[in-house]
């Protein structure tokens, strides 16, 4: 098929990520070829507008409109599906290119939480690549650590920051003291939130990407359905001040993990965690991978979790490894012995959590807080009560170890109280 | 050769590390079969004393008193060299494993960057590997970073804790503000300095780590010979201390960067760096790579730097590559590719300097100080001063940017001075 011995791509999206590979492809093929021992050649692109102009040179480029075209072209060896989404033209693109034989490097991270079981049976049948280091935390080289670094390691769990633009507003809330909406309107107008900001700050990204690390991790079928996933929404900055008093910081993470039950918890929330632990520190749009495992105990990757060339060189590493032959299987096991996950519920999660309640300054509330929380055989370990400008107060606690469903039973009872103004807040505490 | 479809150890060394190796390998085999696709089964094993309980199960593994036949053993497919050293025995068994068409994996960082050329081009003759991920920063997997996920950056700084030891020496003595003979001690009980503690505490076994991470991530040649080293011994208590009230902390760090003259600085060396920073959070025995690269920007990976199972988990994971056919360059790029590093000398290194100097308590001692950093050019943005019980004064300043050589001078004449009390200290301020 190939006239001479080079890897011949064809690049099927050309955003922001499609744009980079386009550019490091071209601009590093120098580097390249001695590094893969062979040329690797861009051969076709497609994106839906020919005109626009991304200062790319396209000469001797084939140009599809029809990415899924693209996946049939006979002199492609390697399709890069930079489209997105979990349905549509780029499941299409890369089920169409599998079918034809063709390596597929991908970093959608919906697709392959989705449908990657599915997808990875097609490349396997055929000795195929079905790569996707890029879908998840950007330039990070977390999935070829996991599937291959770590191959000797049982991994007991992940602990990530998957969402930059979470983390970018909650660090912006913390270091401003600037309210939740108006940090978000910066972060659409710098390019880090979408318009619809819905998938980011509920926290559907961060569980697309922790359900492919739970996969590769636990040898798992990725099961984005059973995925707890609850965003930032709710997180005011007095939250962030009351957790910062006693001593923690509210971070959106993602977290897969075996629990004392041999069930797997895989889980996107926000967090209260100790303000001096390693992941407190990654600030801004930065993300960060840790993992902890029998043999190599706790390792953590932080770097740039999104963004046009950190991706693109994810997206590239996969390229180079299908150029030099190193074909693994997509879940770094085959996809027949990828089980099904037995996850545990929400409500059986176990933790301390940060209680907030804004409630009439009137005499009796503590004791009454109190003592629901106790007959529901809750205590806690830190207090803190504060007069607001509005003559309300705040109480914020700490509560022990203790199962989330008896959290959401006393929240509910002391919700109907008549001191309380507006809905309690929980926040787990997460231990790191 | 083989009877089966596996793939056949030999294991040369049993001290901690090749222990570790034996069992995970036979801990882990049901998920290394998974994960492989095929068995990978220890054959041979080789060390001094075959009478000692090592609670290994060795039963049906081949015993041999002489590594090097070990390596020329018929049966062996991948030959795992645990002893250390970069001459003697370690290096024969490499040397012959490969020349007898074996793979190799090994952990030896003295040997790979003293002879890793040589070696390298034994095994590319036929197809081999040579893998040395657990030479480098024990457990975390940065040479399969460097060599596969940066495989399109151009990387422009290596900055990294390589030797458990001196981080552990100099995070005690800052928290218990013990003195570096003490804490040395304690490190030796520990089991984390040897009882000759030369290698660690001057910086040499970094220096032989950070010469294989120089060579892979600026495709040069290994060189030693290049590479500036110097250790921890001068640092006192006191300027751990000073360095602090400045807003600095001191480490030993091991960086290899492109200066802006096109030139390669290869140093191991204690470093001032800012006490707020990612990197001087890596407290103990805890190792840690920072890599700056034109696309992915600036990634850390830290975790276990040492030790019995991290450093097995990294040759488990080379051992793994091996299995499933993933063999490239040991250096990422042939060795005739590799190229002769143009290394800066560490007199024209240039960045601000920590001073320190102990004077008598008398008039005209900063102002003389001063005046002679002053006519060679050198200012200064940060002083600390204060009385010492002996009632001599410690003077403590922050250079502005200067060159190295002009240091030097500075303080030849300056320690040449008769309100001098002990030989003046300078350490290079690090931006990180």
């Amino acid at each position: 098929m190939n006239k001479n011995n080079s890897l011949k791509i064809g690049i099927a999206g050309l955003g922001n990520v499609g744009q980079g590979v386009f550019r490091i492809l071209t601009e590093q093929k120098e580097l390249l070829t001695k590094r893969c021992g062979r040329q690797v050649e861009i051969v076709a692109v497609s994106a839906r507008d020919k005109s626009k102009d991304r200062g790319l040179n396209l000469s001797g480029v084939k140009w599809y409109d029809n990415p899924v075209e693209l996946a049939g072209d006979a002199n492609v060896d390697c399709v890069v599906e930079v489209i997105g989404g979990d349905s549509g033209p780029a499941a299409e693109t890369v089920r169409t290119a599998l079918k034809n034989g063709k390596h597929v490097v991908t970093a959608n991270k919906a697709l392959i939480a989705k449908h990657g079981v599915e997808l990875a049976k097609l490349a396997e049948k055929k000795n195929l690549a079905l790569q996707f280091e890029g879908s998840v935390a950007g330039g990070i080289p977390i999935i070829k650590a996991i599937k291959e670094s770590l191959v000797g390691n049982n991994i007991n769990k992940i602990v990530a920051i998957l969402n930059g633009t979470c983390n970018f507003i909650l660090t912006k809330m913390e270091e401003e003291k600037r309210g939740f909406a108006e940090v978000l309107k910066e972060a659409q107008q710098l390019g880090y939130a979408e318009s619809d900001p819905s998938f980011d700050v509920d926290g559907i990204d961060a569980a697309h990407k922790l359900v492919i690390l739970s996969a590769l991790g636990f040898g798992i079928k990725p099961d984005f359905g059973a995925t707890f996933a609850e965003g930032i929404t709710k997180i005011t900055l007095q939250d962030i001040s009351y957790a910062g008093l006693l001593g923690y910081k509210i971070k959106l993470l993602a977290i897969a993990e075996k629990n004392s039950r041999g069930e797997i918890e895989q889980r996107v929330h926000t967090c209260a965690i100790d303000a001096k632990t390693d992941i407190a520190q990654i600030n801004g749009v930065l993300g960060a991978v840790k993992i902890s495992t029998d043999s190599l105990g706790a390792a953590l990757f932080t770097g740039a979790g999104a963004g046009m060339f950190p991706t693109a060189s994810s997206v590239v590493a996969d390229i180079a490894d299908i150029a030099k032959n190193n074909i693994s299987k997509p879940f770094g096991v085959s996809h027949k012995d990828l089980i099904a996950g037995k996850f545990s519920k929400i409500e059986n999660h176990e933790s301390e959590y940060y209680l907030r309640f804004f409630v009439k300054d009137v005499d009796g509330v503590l004791s009454s807080i109190a003592s629901i929380l106790s007959n529901n055989g809750i205590g806690f370990e830190k207090i803190h009560q504060e007069l607001l400008p509005s003559k309300e107060a705040a109480l914020v606690m700490i509560t022990h170890n203790v199962k989330e469903e008896k959290i959401k039973k006393s929240l509910g009872e002391i919700s109907k109280q008549n001191y309380i103004v507006s809905e309690p807040l929980f926040v787990r505490v997460e231990e790191i």
